[in-house]
């Protein structure tokens, strides 16, 4: 039994030590946990459904925007790889080669799939003959493998993780740039309604954006410790790749043209997220809608009372088996405290308590997991009460999230105030545009330009840079960066 | 438009040449693609989502008896590979070899995923501590890589593949035992559902199970040819691994005893065997609840009457679009006959013809693609129709592959018989259990033992073995195999 409590104990705070809470958390938890392979790490069951909820959900919006899943191969040959020249300086340093099979050699080295670009648009370039070919809206669930060679961290930087991958060719420049606002839509979408995480939309900065992309779009999120950790994100990518692999399609004008080309992925960085941002002391909170197990319930008994708790306790699981997904823990070794114990550290949303008491009274005892707030509730509209608790739950994580967004992003123009709060948050402020300016700032103050929010509470435009005085372009958010 | 006119075209004969045709039908009708990476494929929309529809169908069950989704890394150590020595001897010649990461060379060779025994059961041997802790049910959806030096064929023989693969670990062997029939159960429900593909179940030989197992159990199937292909198969691993990977559990007892592990999988294979069994000289022919487009509708206008016809052809689409997954082909310029074929060759289940005789008469036309039978049908029950059709198409293409598997199923004892029938179907016949009777039979006649069936049509134990005379212990069902 030693070993066992180990596994789900949690030593650090998440106030005092935020990034040794966050190891603890995940694998004492049984969330995921670390493999033989260094950096590259193992879903278990609770990860991997939360992901997969994620995955479907948004899947399912794709369909209804009329983007058709596909599937390319896990490898790339170099050459391809090469063909674009900011996409290669972006991802071969952190290429897993294939060079073997088998005893033999290979003639070309194969890229482990970091990104599909290259692979998919040599189909494109096949496929694609006509503007009746066009718009093209194909995506991949897959994973990608980018080898970090700094200090990877499960879910949050791992030199294995599961995404989307969006891939669209149009023939227009400004058909192009309409699809960003429904993808994004559709992310936010996903974060606010399983998520439960807000984010900031912002175009990323030349520096910042994606390898091969003419520009850059994100949803970034503020972790609790006050720094950012970048969401999903749409690029732009122009006619870059087209001409790099002759994407050419005939036009009703019967001239020959480039297509216009767009990205776009949401990625198990996510799952990091949720538990950063949800998580406490006695470790995960899931959002109602990812939990694999949404309610538990712990019978609670003595040796005379047990055969009568334990009856109505597979009554109440009897009862809400099909509309929630119920667990009875009725394993005998185990006190009531240490499953409470175990069920909170997994971070299920209700705990539902049942002993002679709530027999006697045809009720159960609620447990939140958010607030750990308890609440008899009767059985005879006990699914409604279910139903009602998840959905405040999941109201109440989203709003937490949200607040301390708002009470952490700060305005100045003042570039001593932005160095005091430099970690803290987001600060927003006024930005020339120069690279040499972010850069100097980022030296300086450690925080670096996150994106330049759509949504800004300040416009900056037309005031002084922050850093150099010339006229300001644009607010933008500084913020220190996972 | 010349060369889009040759990518819907079939030149090839099934019958005449089933290989070209098979090549000319999955690349013509954009179903899959050849792909820059010598042998690994592309799966276009189509081929797509008939996998996922096989893989959330198949999942929904899995889940049903206990088993959780999981995801383990891409990469193995090559340390880990080389336990289990009969697992090794399997899959190390066709292992892919990442050695590079980077610039840097990597300490550890590091196998891309050719299936993930070990990998898993590395983790296994850690999570798993007492009899509390199993059953372990455990199920990936992955890719998996196996270099294959033989000429790779899309779907059949691919370098790349998508399965999934079902590990389990119990305390018994007898516990171990009944999963088999609970999993090939659910195979040949997916299978008959879905694929409308019939299936032999029966024990694998010895030469040809799985490496590293005890005893395979597979469902085969018979293509139009003559010959057979393997599909779903649930592996007996007993004590193997654990043994290997030092998977032990404390018992009631308090005995330390080793695990029993199975194994299982479905892979986009059976993909290949749908093309191959229902496909005709028309092109694919794609089960109804496969088929991404499952109701086509062609309107058929002249300049003068299009705009009623268009009217009306939206209004049938309208009507139907929620209960059917419908597509109007409203494209100005292609012909109706044009449309016809390339529905044709993708093998959509049902066209709707709408001309002014079906405006006037409030009707349209269907054209099942399975028979090519044309009917009128009004459109006051017009979803209730097709509802039928759809499931009428789909007995008929699960009835035809039972008749052709019954048909050229032939049971003897007489070796001179084995070898006149040898390659035009399945021949069931008495076998010793000696290896080398099997190896010479498939030397003399190029016929292998498939697998010894289930539900034989005679029970040849007791009789004479077909090649040796001596006393026959199984009935054996012996065919030329993929």
């Amino acid at each position: 039994m030693e070993s066992e409590q180990k596994k789900f104990m949690l030593t650090a705070k998440k106030e005092e030590n935020i990034t040794e809470w966050y190891t603890q958390v995940i694998v004492n938890s049984e969330f995921v946990d670390y493999s033989a392979v260094s950096g590259m790490m193992v879903y278990r069951p609770d990860s991997y459904f939360a992901w997969d909820v994620i995955k479907e959900a948004t899947d399912r919006m794709f369909k209804e925007v009329g983007v058709d899943d596909v599937y390319f191969p896990l490898f790339i040959p170099e050459r391809f790889l090469m063909k674009e020249s900011e996409h290669v300086k972006g991802f071969s340093p952190e290429v897993a080669w294939v060079t073997h099979a088998g005893k033999s050699k290979l003639s070309e080295r194969l890229a482990v799939r970091p990104t599909s670009e290259t692979i998919m648009y040599d189909s494109f370039s096949r496929w694609i003959r006509s503007w009746r070919d066009l718009p093209i809206k194909f995506n991949i669930w897959a994973s990608v493998v980018r080898w970090e060679f700094k200090h990877p961290t499960p879910l949050l930087r791992s030199r294995e993780f599961l995404w989307n991958e969006g891939h669209s060719a149009f023939a227009t420049h400004e058909e192009a740039e309409t699809e960003r606002e429904v993808i994004l839509n559709i992310y936010e979408k996903i974060l606010h309604d399983y998520l439960a995480l807000p984010g900031i939309r912002g175009k990323k900065t030349d520096t910042e954006k994606f390898a091969g992309a003419l520009a850059s779009y994100s949803i970034e999120h503020l972790m609790p410790d006050g720094w950012v950790l970048q969401g999903p994100d749409h690029h732009s990518d122009g006619q870059n790749f087209a001409k790099a692999f002759d994407i050419k399609f005939i036009d009703r004008d019967g001239q020959k043209k480039y297509v216009f080309q767009n990205t776009y992925a949401i990625s198990t960085r996510e799952l990091g997220a949720m538990v950063l941002t949800h998580g406490d002391n006695k470790g995960l909170v899931i959002p109602p809608k990812l939990a694999r197990i949404q309610v538990v319930i712990v019978p609670i008994y003595n040796d005379v009372k047990k055969e009568e708790v334990m009856n109505y306790s597979r009554s109440v699981y009897e009862l809400l088996k099909s509309n929630f997904r119920t667990y009875l823990d009725d394993r005998d070794e185990y006190s009531p405290g240490w499953k409470y114990n175990e069920w909170e550290i997994k971070g299920i949303p209700v705990r539902l308590e049942i002993g002679q008491r709530e027999v006697d009274s045809k009720s159960v005892t609620t447990v939140r997991r958010d607030t750990g707030k308890k609440e008899g509730a009767k059985l005879d509209h006990l699914s409604e009460t279910l139903a009602e608790l998840l959905v405040d739950i999941h109201t109440n994580l989203y709003s937490k999230a949200l607040k301390f967004l708002e009470s952490h992003t700060f305005v100045t123009a003042d570039y001593g105030e932005l160095k005091r709060l430099a970690g803290t948050g987001i600060v927003q402020a006024p930005w020339c545009g120069s690279e040499d300016c972010e850069a100097k700032i980022k030296e300086e103050t450690g925080v670096k330009i996150t994106n330049l929010p759509l949504d800004a509470q300040v416009n900056f435009a037309g005031q002084k840079c922050i850093y150099c005085g010339k006229e300001a372009k644009h607010t933008a958010n500084f913020a220190r960066s996972y």
